[in-house]
């Protein structure tokens, strides 16, 4: 038996909340850490969507309707987890923020109101998920590593590099770090673990047939796409990593991106 | 005579834009612009303070009220400025967004609302003046150094790092530099240039009795704080430089400043 | 059963080598790796030091002595490798190249001839380990997740930034990964994984009496410095990594170290 | 008359010494060094060639032969500026490093001596410059600007990223912009200004008829090279920056650069 099976000897006392709800690495964190034993919430618009109820069906996963960037309904999302599963020990912050209507546009041509709703909906509601999960988090009992909780961020190449015709959704990824960054330095000396996760890559995900998207459409090349249940275990791990050896950003890529 | 005077034959055909109005940056900017012969404007909330009225009295530079946070405010600024002083070659965002009731806070402490006001404020002001200053410079007719117009976003180390117990104002200036990213990648081929400075130190200013802060309270090093009057002057190097040659981000930081 | 356990079926395939034998990082990932089944190398200047020869007793690692700043000697290295354990699959490259004459001097008082010394001792021998590392993976067989081999190189937090006093180690530091980050764009495409590990710590090691260092002299707070256990479970897990979501840089620190 | 005329008084008093001495940045250098009444020297494996000469013949530019990869031939070449022009206040390292044998070849065919020659060429000459330069300089009495000398690295793209197919040129690069942050953050507080700065571009020159090239072969958009002459500008402001207000980065890219 190695160290690290024997380190965290009690994941039962783990309970998981997933913001953001779709199809790709939510529901991979849902089913991942459901599996390992997790009480799992997950957070969306709509949680009545077909892939969140599955979730309910096959792993118990809890459901919970929210708009991630309203401040009333993050923080009663929170209390309601509280209440049903206990307080969160991983939060999986888990919203693109992209829009469709503003994103591939020109600076010139893009209409500043959805400028406005990205930040809102990424980096804001990154803020308040942060927010609510710290105040929680505080006042947990350290696990075996030391953790009193993890908070990860997904994030995109964007947090990286802005790109052109993009000029709004750099702002919400960057944003994102920024937000991750500074809670880092404030949260970590608290045993907060804070990640930020830049995905530099399309991600796959669960097609109607049961099988995984693993490539790019017109490419031949297998695997070039981000396989989301291996993003899910990456979180396990980081979440898992001893307080004094944490990671506080890892750029997950396909072996074969352009970087 | 050399290149560099030679190259830039016409600098009044220049047209200087300041968004943001306080007595060091902004009134630097605008003193060394009017200076080399640029009709100068500057917007700020409240036009009317003293700094910006003897700019007027001293430099003749035109001043705007403007929130710059309102998308319809500043597009009516830059309609503003082509009717009264032709259309801007040289814009400088100038807006730093601190907020005293949340700079300082610890993250489960701050007040969401002026965490997103900080955005408001900083980053998606500079969208806005970044989106109108880039439809007008698109028009432009190249100068001698094949520069249709300059945008120079003015940041802060945030941008660099995400520090403890600012995460609104880290989000805010590393929206900005995405921005700033964005929207190099996209207009510098069509050739605006854009320009993202963080400045890594407090920034002195001119003081009631007309002399200059240089150096930060209770220290006894001299010029351990940035002058402004040499920002500008880089401000216009930059603006100055051929299009074969620019550089996209410049830190400024004193010659002691630990980083 | 979860999809990382499935995936990796064949663990016992895997043939590690450790470049550099110290009682940290080195020791750790030798015990770790040999306990998952994998047959394991080190190579030292001194193979054999007693840290080596208890490696040797207890976990049936294979010694093998190599001034990895030779060519010569690293081609002979792998040469050996193979014909005792096999093509490597896991090649970890941890030698840190600080030498005390140099490190903490001023630039103005660095003997030049310490300064080559230390680029030579760390970033030269990195280059031809991981050149030697490079010509057999190639020719490995991928496994189950789609990895034909994973070359670590364990780095500083001079990597992220030169300190002063350390101009060489910086240098080195730096060379290092400006090297893993070529390799990695060249050779991920081809199946084989590269990593740059800075760890951005003190690294604590088994002491005499068989304990943990596992805090800095004259300090009170538990876990600052870096557990080389976690760190070589970090490289485990990074070796077992699938193909679609590889990270490329991982930065390491204690929850209390200021960054 | 503006701030930085009056500030910088006596340019008179500065000597400038570049090593490297190629038709591109150094010409230029040397030329507009000395337009601007700046003695100059310039040190060269080969000081004879023709380039050097007319620099001779038409700036009066003393050159000097220097294998600056070997610690004794850099020490006599600085006495002998001393002796020749005066402490040098401004020293431009120009020696790139990249080698025929081994640029552009994959890491597994790439031949390790040429690997060590290039870090020896580039980086460790950019060591020993710097050294000797640092001595001089610390003795130096701070001009108006507060400076006691400059020291400028000029760098490329691989030291931002190491790209495919040369492996020991992005160590090079990137050990030459550690040593860089290293003395920056050891000598900008003792008055001394250090640059490091990357041309993320291919390099224009003079060519046999006196023309310019400034665009690549192949091409329609013109100056998509940096042009040399604008380089020189920039490492001049730079040189003549107040100390309050230092950069100590920064990357020179054409408008139409992919980055």
């Amino acid at each position: 038996m190695t160290q690290s099976d024997t380190r965290d000897t009690k994941p039962s006392q783990d309970v998981a909340l997933i913001v953001g709800g779709g199809p790709g690495i939510s529901a991979s964190c849902a089913r991942l850490f459901a599996e390992r034993g997790m009480p799992v919430g997950i957070a969306a618009r709509d949680p009545d969507k077909s892939v969140l109820q599955n979730l309910e069906k096959t792993h118990g996963v809890r459901r919970y309707a929210c708009d991630a960037s309203e401040p009333a309904a993050v923080e009663l999302l929170f209390q309601n987890v509280v209440r049903d599963l206990g307080a969160p020990t991983l939060v999986v912050h888990n919203i693109d923020g992209r829009m469709a209507g503003i994103f591939r546009k020109g600076i010139t041509e893009a209409d500043p109101s959805m400028a406005l709703e990205t930040l809102r909906n990424s980096a804001f509601s990154a803020f308040l998920v942060g927010q609510q999960a710290a105040r929680l988090m505080r006042e947990n009992t350290p696990n075996a590593n030391g953790t009193k909780g993890t908070i990860i961020f997904t994030n995109a190449s964007a947090a990286l590099k802005g790109f052109p015709l993009s000029a709004a959704f750099a702002m919400a990824c960057q944003a994102k770090s920024g937000l991750a960054q500074s809670m880092a330095r404030e949260l970590m000396p608290q045993g907060i673990h804070i990640v930020n996760v830049p995905i530099d890559a399309a991600i796959g995900w669960t097609q109607e047939d049961g099988t995984r998207a693993h490539r790019l459409a017109g490419t031949t090349v297998d695997d070039n796409m981000a396989d989301p249940d291996s993003i899910a275990e990456t979180y396990l791990q980081l979440h898992r990593q001893h307080r004094s050896t944490w990671a506080f950003e890892v750029v997950l890529r396909p072996w074969v991106e352009k970087w």
